[in-house]
Protein backbone atom coordinates (compact mmCIF):
# COMPACT_ATOMS: atom_id res chain seq x y z
CA UNK A 1 0.00 0.00 0.00
CA UNK A 2 1.17 3.85 -0.70
CA UNK A 3 0.94 5.92 1.93
CA UNK A 4 1.80 9.69 2.23
CA UNK A 5 3.44 10.83 5.49
CA UNK A 6 3.32 14.24 6.45
CA UNK A 7 6.32 15.03 9.30
CA UNK A 8 6.43 18.26 10.65
CA UNK A 9 9.54 19.29 11.94
CA UNK A 10 9.52 22.42 14.49
CA UNK A 11 12.16 23.91 17.04
CA UNK A 12 11.65 23.02 20.67
CA UNK A 13 10.58 26.15 22.29
CA UNK A 14 13.45 27.99 23.86
CA UNK A 15 15.48 27.13 20.82
CA UNK A 16 16.24 30.28 18.56
CA UNK A 17 14.01 30.74 15.37
CA UNK A 18 16.25 33.81 13.35
CA UNK A 19 13.99 32.86 10.57
CA UNK A 20 10.69 33.20 12.59
CA UNK A 21 11.99 36.67 14.20
CA UNK A 22 13.28 38.02 11.09
CA UNK A 23 9.91 37.64 9.64
CA UNK A 24 7.81 38.56 12.18
CA UNK A 25 9.71 42.09 12.11
CA UNK A 26 9.32 42.55 8.66
CA UNK A 27 5.60 41.58 9.18
CA UNK A 28 5.46 44.25 11.58
CA UNK A 29 7.18 47.05 9.32
CA UNK A 30 4.72 46.34 6.95
CA UNK A 31 2.40 47.77 9.44
CA UNK A 32 0.78 44.13 10.22
CA UNK A 33 -0.28 43.37 14.29
CA UNK A 34 1.96 40.16 15.02
CA UNK A 35 3.18 38.44 18.07
CA UNK A 36 5.46 35.80 17.05
CA UNK A 37 6.23 34.01 14.03
CA UNK A 38 7.71 30.24 14.10
CA UNK A 39 8.77 28.53 11.05
CA UNK A 40 8.86 24.80 10.47
CA UNK A 41 9.49 22.27 8.12
CA UNK A 42 7.42 19.75 6.61
CA UNK A 43 8.21 16.39 4.26
CA UNK A 44 5.69 15.05 2.48
CA UNK A 45 6.93 11.44 1.90
CA UNK A 46 5.41 8.67 -0.34
CA UNK A 47 6.23 5.38 1.01
CA UNK A 48 5.06 1.59 0.99
CA UNK A 49 3.96 0.43 4.09
CA UNK A 50 1.72 -2.40 4.75
CA UNK A 51 -0.73 -0.71 7.42
CA UNK A 52 -1.22 2.76 8.42
CA UNK A 53 0.24 1.70 11.83
CA UNK A 54 3.77 0.39 9.54
CA UNK A 55 3.62 3.51 7.95
CA UNK A 56 4.21 6.01 11.25
CA UNK A 57 6.50 3.54 12.64
CA UNK A 58 8.64 4.27 9.62
CA UNK A 59 8.11 7.86 9.54
CA UNK A 60 9.24 7.51 12.99
CA UNK A 61 11.93 6.21 12.32
CA UNK A 62 13.12 8.70 9.54
CA UNK A 63 12.81 11.41 11.56
CA UNK A 64 15.07 10.09 14.36
CA UNK A 65 17.47 9.02 11.82
CA UNK A 66 17.64 11.71 9.23
CA UNK A 67 14.78 14.10 9.58
CA UNK A 68 14.95 15.48 13.11
CA UNK A 69 17.48 16.92 15.87
CA UNK A 70 16.27 15.36 18.83
CA UNK A 71 18.06 17.72 20.53
CA UNK A 72 16.37 20.68 19.41
CA UNK A 73 13.46 19.51 17.38
CA UNK A 74 9.77 18.11 18.01
CA UNK A 75 8.22 16.71 15.08
CA UNK A 76 4.68 15.41 14.54
CA UNK A 77 3.43 13.00 11.69
CA UNK A 78 0.42 12.85 9.81
CA UNK A 79 -0.37 9.80 8.22
CA UNK A 80 -2.67 9.52 5.16
CA UNK A 81 -3.62 6.43 2.47
CA UNK A 82 -2.98 6.94 -1.16
CA UNK A 83 -5.07 5.27 -3.94
CA UNK B 1 -9.05 38.77 19.24
CA UNK B 2 -6.48 36.53 18.85
CA UNK B 3 -5.50 34.11 16.01
CA UNK B 4 -3.10 31.57 14.94
CA UNK B 5 -2.78 31.48 11.28
CA UNK B 6 -0.36 28.34 9.52
CA UNK B 7 0.95 29.04 6.77
CA UNK B 8 2.16 26.34 4.47
CA UNK B 9 4.12 27.75 1.73
CA UNK B 10 5.24 24.65 -1.05
CA UNK B 11 6.88 24.83 -4.41
CA UNK B 12 4.64 24.19 -7.36
CA UNK B 13 4.52 21.49 -9.16
CA UNK B 14 7.30 21.62 -11.97
CA UNK B 15 10.11 23.35 -9.62
CA UNK B 16 13.09 21.66 -8.78
CA UNK B 17 13.55 20.68 -4.96
CA UNK B 18 17.16 20.04 -4.22
CA UNK B 19 16.26 19.61 -0.69
CA UNK B 20 13.57 17.14 -1.15
CA UNK B 21 15.78 14.88 -3.72
CA UNK B 22 18.20 15.12 -0.92
CA UNK B 23 15.92 13.86 1.46
CA UNK B 24 14.50 11.17 -0.60
CA UNK B 25 18.19 10.17 -1.53
CA UNK B 26 19.41 10.02 1.89
CA UNK B 27 16.54 8.01 3.15
CA UNK B 28 16.67 5.46 -0.19
CA UNK B 29 20.58 4.75 0.97
CA UNK B 30 19.16 4.06 4.43
CA UNK B 31 16.70 1.42 3.19
CA UNK B 32 13.59 3.06 3.05
CA UNK B 33 11.08 2.45 -0.21
CA UNK B 34 9.95 6.38 -0.65
CA UNK B 35 8.82 7.39 -3.79
CA UNK B 36 9.14 11.35 -3.26
CA UNK B 37 10.00 13.79 -0.51
CA UNK B 38 8.63 17.21 -0.72
CA UNK B 39 9.82 19.96 1.15
CA UNK B 40 7.99 22.95 2.29
CA UNK B 41 7.82 25.47 4.75
CA UNK B 42 5.06 26.56 7.29
CA UNK B 43 4.45 29.84 8.81
CA UNK B 44 2.87 29.96 12.52
CA UNK B 45 1.82 33.85 13.07
CA UNK B 46 0.10 34.75 16.00
CA UNK B 47 -1.90 38.02 15.29
CA UNK B 48 -4.79 39.97 16.14
CA UNK B 49 -7.89 40.47 14.03
CA UNK B 50 -11.73 41.46 13.73
CA UNK B 51 -12.58 37.85 12.92
CA UNK B 52 -11.27 34.28 11.83
CA UNK B 53 -12.46 35.80 7.86
CA UNK B 54 -10.58 38.98 8.93
CA UNK B 55 -7.42 37.08 9.88
CA UNK B 56 -7.39 34.95 6.81
CA UNK B 57 -7.45 38.03 4.50
CA UNK B 58 -4.54 39.39 6.65
CA UNK B 59 -2.99 36.27 6.32
CA UNK B 60 -3.54 35.66 2.59
CA UNK B 61 -2.02 39.58 2.09
CA UNK B 62 0.72 38.16 4.20
CA UNK B 63 1.35 35.87 1.78
CA UNK B 64 1.18 38.18 -1.62
CA UNK B 65 3.44 40.97 0.66
CA UNK B 66 6.27 38.50 2.12
CA UNK B 67 5.76 34.90 2.67
CA UNK B 68 5.17 33.54 -1.01
CA UNK B 69 6.87 34.19 -4.30
CA UNK B 70 3.86 34.00 -6.92
CA UNK B 71 6.16 32.57 -9.51
CA UNK B 72 7.49 29.45 -7.48
CA UNK B 73 5.39 28.92 -4.67
CA UNK B 74 1.63 27.24 -3.36
CA UNK B 75 0.20 28.46 -0.23
CA UNK B 76 -2.45 27.20 2.03
CA UNK B 77 -3.57 28.99 5.23
CA UNK B 78 -5.69 27.38 8.28
CA UNK B 79 -6.63 30.00 10.48
CA UNK B 80 -7.52 29.10 14.45
CA UNK B 81 -9.17 31.02 17.28
CA UNK B 82 -6.60 31.45 20.14
CA UNK B 83 -8.04 31.87 24.32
Amino acid sequence: MKYRAKIEVSLKPGHSDPEGETASRLLKELGYTVEAVGVSKVYTIFLEAQTPVDAKAKAEDMCKRLLANPTKDNYTIAIEEQK
